[in-house]
């Protein structure tokens, strides 16, 4: 069987986030695990599952419906989801996904390239929806596609702010995508998919439970460079895919509001635990990411200065921008780094010509050298 | 002369914050200094005001407006401020101040070892008024003392929400005190007066300048063991302040609000860059506050009976109200030890006099010693 039907077979038989099944196909392929899994001798609710998927049907069905299933290796996959193979379990749930179903004209890779989550509570308020589409907007207009799970509240406004700027959008459902969940969002998911990519870990027909919801969450995290929490009371979803971008040590912020707003709780929490950062607007939300997109791969060849540095040093060396300066301590909390630890990593930095601190101490890169003309 | 004289004409004839005189009187008592300066060779502008100050006309006008110069060695004298003695100047400020002015029926002393300064913009917004008003009256419920500028906007609210709970309130002044500024707050003066005090660190008749606010800010953060911004726009002088808090090591907190809110700037940047750490309610003050509240230094030469503590004993104790009485239990819940370690902890305060007991039960601290009229 092909990798792909064999990869789509296994995904409509697991449950997302099923991780022991996704290791497996790491190690042996896809064809036969699925084959090892309906022929073979086991005869678990697993094996009873897979026999009631008939693959030429499955196949059949996406394609009637409108999608796509992509599958890792694919151009459009999004590279960040491998980050999933090497993430700690949350609530049990983890590994990379087998494949998606994708609907709409977007590119998954494209987009996912350059996404930012922003996400949040149903049960938002009217300061929370506004906040939510005005830096959705801001982000589009800055280039970077938003990402939100299509929900009520702070996800529609994300969405809707992101449809009103320059980029498209990315929703990522808990739920087969010809069964949209919230079903009163069917035009926002048609005018989503014009442009951008509705995205499930789930075949067509299904319908989201709450562990679906908390897998779609890993899946927002781990394909956005940060995730921004928009509202959440204390208790949230929105909590759980916070969760998702801290252990895949993606940048996580937090917008405050009111301290009297039941619905700013989990944001302020966040802020006062460190778990997330501050941010009052996109502009601060693009800061905080920019100095992450030179972390781009390099060909392996190419020797930098920095290959020398320590993880630690190179971190740090990371966030310090390309333009302007940060003081230790603006430097020592985006590192999560403690301010004596960063004050010490600086100092070797410093030394090694990789940085240096201008008249009102604070760091910055060293004058850059004159290219020779190549 | 004698120490006390000195040191007032001393005060009287510097501008507040001028360290090198702290540090020549430090190092030769202010007798020497004040004589040095009034019959010594030099002539140059400090001498020239020197000149204009007498001695027994000072005395007599600081008591004829009802005020008392409290010196440091004083019973009254608030421990916290030797910090200013080794602390980096700020805006060219520095130094522990010579002695103050103060009026009221509060003693100053053993209200700023349990004062928590409240601070913020003038031009606040309802939002921060109410705010500022509710965590200081709960700061007073649960017995510490909050101290702030008199201001206009979030002192205000500050004072008022104080005066509201079960402590007196302090304000500090940049003006001599029976000139207070605003005049419009010449009846929240004589309200905060009743039981807590004014301070001024200049001489009755003195106005306020710019000068003196930015040296009146170190006395807020000196007197404290943690500053609480409220609400600040952009360029705020509550934000010079909170760097002087920050530069004596004390816990800086600010309160988040709406990100459209103009009056919030500053506080979600302190949050942001890690100058301040996110409070939403009085509760999560005190938590911040409580631990710390062991690290402040002393005076080297100035025993307190209190030194003689074990930690859990001086949190206890620091948690008992100046008025009015707790149970054991709800000193437990605000201790955050258990109710068996909590009646342990007590017996021993007890037994060492440090509180009493009620009829009913409830911990108070012992009647105050009545002082010698002097």
């Amino acid at each position: 069987m092909e990798e792909r039907t064999a990869r789509m077979c296994l995904a409509a038989t697991i449950e997302p986030g099923h991780s022991r099944v996704a290791e497996a196909v790491a190690e042996f392929g896809a064809a036969e695990v699925w084959a090892e899994l309906v022929d073979g001798d086991q005869d678990g609710p697993l094996t009873s599952r897979a026999r009631t998927v008939t693959p030429a049907e499955l196949v059949e069905r996406t394609a009637r419906v409108g999608q796509r299933f992509v599958i890792p290796g694919d151009d459009e996959w999004p590279a960040r989801l491998a980050d999933l193979a090497g993430c700690e379990p949350v609530n049990q749930l983890s590994g990379e996904p087998l494949g998606l179903w994708v609907r709409g004209g977007g590119h998954l890779g494209e987009l996912t390239a350059r996404a930012i989550a922003v996400v949040g509570s149903r049960a938002s308020s009217a300061y929370g929806d506004s906040v939510a589409s005005e830096i959705s907007a801001d982000l589009s207009e800055g280039g970077r596609a938003v990402l939100s799970g299509g929900a009520y509240g702070i996800d529609a406004a994300a969405h809707r702010g992101c449809l009103a700027g320059r980029t498209a959008t990315l929703a990522v459902l808990a739920s087969g995508l010809d069964q949209p969940y919230p079903s009163g969002h069917g035009q926002l998911f048609e005018r989503i998919a014009t442009s951008g990519v509705l995205v499930s870990e789930l075949p067509p027909g299904e319908h989201p439970t709450r562990m679906r919801f908390l897998a779609r969450n890993r899946l927002i995290a781990a394909m956005t460079t940060g995730t921004v929490m928009v509202e959440a009371a204390a208790r949230s979803g929105a909590r759980n895919t916070v969760t998702w971008a801290n252990a895949l040590s993606r940048v996580v912020m937090a917008v405050p509001g009111p301290v009297t707003s039941a619905t700013s709780v989990t944001p302020h929490r966040l802020i006062r635990e460190a778990e997330a950062v501050l941010v009052t607007n996109a502009a601060e939300v693009l800061e905080l990411l920019s100095p992450l997109g030179r972390r781009v791969p390099r060909a392996p060849t190419e020797q930098r200065p920095t290959d020398e540095l320590a993880p630690d040093e190179l971190r740090l060396f990371e966030l310090v921008p390309g333009r302007g300066s940060l003081s230790a301590g603006e430097l020592a909390v985006r590192a999560g780094m403690s301010m004596l630890a960063c004050l010490a990593v600086l100092g070797r930095l410093g030394d090694a010509g990789f940085v240096v601190q201008d008249d009102a101490g604070r760091w910055r890169l060293p004058p850059r050298q004159p290219r020779v003309a190549g």
